[in-house]
């Protein structure tokens, strides 16, 4: 897998913060320090119950091409501080034409359903690799999962009805509309209009004509007929550029034509007007010629809401073809995707668990835990090298536990005895899962030593793995109002851990 | 110029039923037909009052890149109809292969104020030529308008405070951030922190660091005064990664060690809490230090509404740091331009002005000027090879007239007497111009016969434009609550000629 979309070189697809920090790092000897860093966002998009996680196979791509170039390096060695004086030294800008990534990454697979506070993504290197790779992660997994829950949020109103993605003349450029053709598809639409998607990322690709075609003719039976007899294998007739209806008679006009010469006229499409209206109208008309499998295509600024208000209408509507709505993520068009230091290894190693200087950072045999205090609850992030567990029982996902692997690996707790899992908002309420309770843990290997190690599924297995997940989500959770919060907790030590960290933190040691 | 970010061939960035109605075309052997398009929006965005037009260079890039390479056709060859048989014929993909655009183009130059129905860009040409070209003309002039827009915006707000861009991380993909950063330096931004938009497209870059550099050592002390020892010329200090009005008192240590050195502490960042309060209690603490030149930076989800609000509050804010809100344009995340047929060469010239067939169409000497009806009135076109004037006196812009060059070239009758210019809304408010009133036309040459012949300015040059023409602009359309609309209209020819379109159309002479 390499990012097919883009030649050039990609490494400077970052803030420039995350270079002076390098550099800072680079300078203040520290680059190779091992720290471990998580991606995750804070609140599922749309007020939905659930997301779905998109972008992995992106990321490969990036980090497969990670390198800087001769003209990157110029770039950087151009640069000046408020002095007129260049921002980098020499040695450094040399340490990174020899940069090699070597970060180990864990991640969870595409077209996972996951929730707020799970880590996505989990980087572990030396800090200088970590801290470069946050931005370009946070880029395409951020986006990609937005899309990606815009479109399983289309499917479950569009139960079996074919989902078309039309977006591409109003995505946020070039790729805003590639990678939304992708993610699309994944979530749960049938196919896009996108042909460059088609070919590059093996998506259906489906279209009709537009308003312009019947335009460019003298009349709209010819326009018709024309494409009838050019096309006849894949008709669908736009019947709105005059009048709809009689738009529709055209179409039949046009389908006992193809019937005639044994082909069948695939559908019609409606793009303005009250949709409800018209298309029971039209399959009036439709069905009334004999055109019973004739579908009809509506489009014009749908998305959710809308389908389901159409649908509740009794609009005779067998496939929607969703476009701004959908590519943009209209009503929230960025997913707020995080990436936070979560541990730095311990180089004084051999001393038992203790506090560690007087911060309040707490240490292990391996690893100084490291957590964000904020002035706002929600920016608190939690430490640890952190892993997802999945309960499951016959009826589907029971719950979430976010644990430490460190620790777990060093005292086998959640193998020999039941864990305790604590609800993040209050501690009071807890489960405890057996050690014999059917789970997954959801991030797996993807980089290791900075060599991919990870099988990518295709794209048409993560679509199918995304109606998988959803079929083992309780309902109330995939609710569009108000939905059920689908429980989501720390392990007991990893909260104990948390909250010890932030006291010592708001003791203000310091002060 | 080149689209600088892409190397694969983007020709089939399209949606497929541009393909299918050029396979139409091509077999009904129409394809040469000449054409006029008009790109337009029907409204401007963010519920404002004015539009910056943008994405010109990127549309140059890709017109001069178009072609169809092997493996374009290769895959257009693989594609099957809803038999299963090839839906396109080998001839056609022979004359993709061989096709050179040779469109006139024209197009208004990016960093002017534009508003709704007004062409962008125009395209005349064969018209399977001009169908290929709508989708990624749209994408591309539609995000990157949408992104100046909101930048010059979030200037007005900003006034001479210094305006940063942020967004990266959560623009929407790749270029999605790419794009973003330059149309929102044109908008109006001082610089960006996307170090790859700063090497391709020159736009200034900036940054500072994150919470991950403090967190990554023992005290935050320890974190400043390493930052500032490494890049002692570019000091922005973040303070809020434990307690933030500490974290001000840590910076001013670090700013007195700076000072000792012969160098400055240019700033601190805050980036989460009371914004107004925070900005307010840390300029305190700075001038009572003596630092009453280090700016306070401040980000945080802000946007033209929150920015305005702090600085009524009183806020000691400098700096602004805008990421997700402009790089998404996230209270409208797309600008709906629409691309719509407008005229076609009328092959059996020599006839006067009358009408075409029976189908009411109007034809002069040389066009057959075409429409869209619609259920919806916003959705109906207008016709004409179209140009705009905008008339201007000493206090600026006083309105802009879109008019048909190709009527005016044979009558003259703008050079020669007033011109009308009526109001689309309501015919019976009408404007007269005098022949010598000062104006300039919109659209300017950008391709003929497929050759680039326009000179690009600099991305420095269009952003001065757009301050220029927002000078130029009344105060009440730049208002943000219920803007004052600013007049655009019809000229009386063209108009009359619309109005009989329509009523011949809405007759339904096919009834």
């Amino acid at each position: 897998m390499t990012n097919k979309l883009y030649d050039t070189s990609l490494s400077l697809l970052t803030d420039l913060y995350q270079i002076t920090m390098a550099y800072g790092y680079w300078k203040s000897k520290t680059a190779e320090k091992e720290a471990v860093f998580n991606l995750y966002f804070r609140k599922n998009p749309f007020n939905g119950g659930f997301t779905i996680a998109c972008g992995l196979a992106n990321v490969i791509g990036y980090i497969e091409n990670f390198g800087f170039s001769k003209k990157d390096l110029r770039y950087l060695r151009s640069m000046t501080g408020n002095d007129g004086k260049p921002l980098f030294e020499e040695g450094f800008l040399e340490y990174l034409a020899n940069l090699k990534l070597t970060c180990d990454i864990e991640a969870v697979p595409e077209g996972t359903v996951v929730f707020p506070n799970e880590p996505l993504v989990r980087v572990r290197g030396p800090i200088l690799q970590c801290q470069l790779l946050e931005t370009p992660l946070l880029n395409l997994i951020n986006f990609e999962s937005l899309i990606a829950t815009k479109a399983a949020r289309l499917r479950l109103v569009a139960d079996t009805d074919t989902l078309l993605e039309f977006g591409l003349r109003r995505a946020q450029g070039v790729d805003g509309g590639m990678t939304a053709s992708r993610a699309a598809y994944i979530g749960g639409c049938d196919a896009t209009s996108n042909v460059l998607a088609g070919k590059l990322y093996d998506v259906p690709v489906r279209g009709t004509h537009a308003h312009s075609w019947v335009m460019s003719f003298d009349d709209e039976q010819q326009a018709f007929d024309t494409y009838a007899s050019v096309l006849p294998n894949n008709v669908t007739l736009l019947v709105d550029t005059y009048d709809t209806l009689q738009g529709v008679r055209h179409a039949i006009e046009t389908g006992r034509m193809l019937e005639k010469r044994g082909y069948k006229l695939a559908g019609i499409r409606l793009d303005s007007g009250d949709l409800a209206y018209l298309s029971i109208e039209a399959r009036k008309l439709l069905d009334a010629a004999g055109f019973h499998e004739t579908a009809i295509v509506a489009s014009n600024d749908l998305d959710e809401t809308i389908i389901n208000s159409l649908k509740q209408q009794g609009a005779k509507i067998n496939i929607w073809g969703v476009g701004t709505k959908l590519v943009t993520a209209f009503d929230q068009p960025a997913l707020g995707g995080v990436y936070k230091l979560a541990a730095l290894r311990n180089e004084s190693s051999g001393a038992e668990t203790s506090d560690h200087r007087e911060t309040g950072h707490r240490v292990t045999d391996h690893w100084v835990y490291k957590m964000k205090l904020s002035e706002q609850a929600i920016k608190i992030s939690t430490p640890g090298i952190q892993q997802v567990r999945r309960y499951r029982d016959e009826r589907g996902f029971m719950a979430d536990m976010i644990f430490d692997s460190d620790m777990n690996e060093t005292d086998h707790h959640l193998t020999n005895k039941p864990a305790t899992m604590i609800d993040p908002l209050d501690f009071t309420k807890r489960r405890r899962f057996d050690p014999k309770q059917a789970y997954e843990d959801l991030l797996v290997p993807v980089f290791q030593n900075g060599t991919c190690v990870y099988a990518l599924p295709t794209v048409h297995e993560v679509r199918a793995r995304v109606q998988t997940q959803l079929a083992s989500l309780h309902s109330g959770v995939k609710r569009f109002v108000n939905p059920h919060t689908y429980p989501v907790g720390l392990e007991k030590n990893l909260h104990e851990l948390k909250t010890e960290l932030i006291m010592k933190l708001r003791e203000g040691v310091e002060q």
